[in-house]
C-alpha cells in the first residue's frame, strides 16, 4: 500500500482539498509555495502515463475547479502542473501557483509550515472551491 | 495569432509529432534534454486552465500515447509534465523524459540541437508511435 493510498484511505492524516470516487486532493506538506496541492488517482499506479485511459481523461477536469481556486486565492499569475513522480510510487500531479518558473523548479528548497499555516492554506482553497 | 498557431497552420515550420482535429504535438526547439516535446491544443487559449472542458478532457489522452513514445525511445525513468505558460500566451504542455528533478527544471540551460539532431528525434519519436 503507497503512502498516497494511506492518506487517501485515512490511516495518515492530511490537508484534505477536494475528492471524488476516482481522485483524491491535499496539500502538499512539503510545499514549493503556499497553495501547492497534490492530486492522485485513488487506483494504485506508479507511472502516470499507465493510469487508465477511462482515469487520466478525467484527471485534468477534476484538477481545473481546484487550479481556478488556487489561482483566485493566491497571489500568482496562473497555476502551473508539475509531474515528476521519482519518489512515491503511485501517480501524481502537482497543482503549484507560480510567478516564474522557479516556482516550478523541485531542486529549490521546500517551504516549512506549521500545522496551522496548512490548516490555514487548506480552508482559503476549499471556501474558493 | 500566436506562435504557436501559426506553427500550427505551417506558417512557421516545425517537427511535428502527431495532430488531430483538437491538438498539435512537435518538439521543443529549446529542449531541456532529448526528446522534450510540446502538446498544445488548436484552440488560442492564455491560461492551461481556461481551456474548455471538453477540449482538457481530451488532452491527456492525446498526449498519453506520445509519452509511451518518448519513455520506450529515450534512457529515461519515465516522461514527466510540466506546464509553465509564462512565455507564450497559447497553453501547452511540456513531455520530457526524466531521470532526475532537474531534467524539469526550466532554470537551467537549454540544449542546443541543429536541425539534424532534431530531425532525427522527430523521426524515433514518429517511429515509436
Amino acid at each position: 500500500m503507497t503512502l498516497f493510498t494511506k492518506i487517501i484511505d485515512g490511516q495518515i492524516p492530511s490537508y484534505k482539498i477536494a475528492e471524488n470516487d476516482r481522485f483524491f486532493a491535499f496539500l502538499d506538506i512539503f510545499p514549493l509555495v503556499e497553495g501547492h496541492v497534490l492530486v492522485v488517482p485513488k487506483v494504485e499506479v506508479d507511472k502516470f502515463f499507465d493510469i487508465p485511459d477511462a482515469i487520466i481523461g478525467e484527471l485534468l477536469l477534476f484538477a481545473k475547479p481546484i487550479a481556478k481556486a488556487i489561482e483566485q486565492t493566491f497571489d500568482c499569475n496562473r497555476c502551473g502542473i508539475s509531474v515528476v513522480g521519482l519518489e512515491v510510487p503511485h501517480a501524481h500531479l502537482h497543482l503549484v501557483p507560480i510567478n516564474s518558473a522557479d516556482d516550478l523548479n523541485f531542486n529549490r528548497p521546500k517551504l516549512k509550515l506549521s500545522p496551522e499555516e496548512l490548516k490555514a492554506i487548506q480552508q482559503r482553497i476549499v471556501a474558493a472551491l
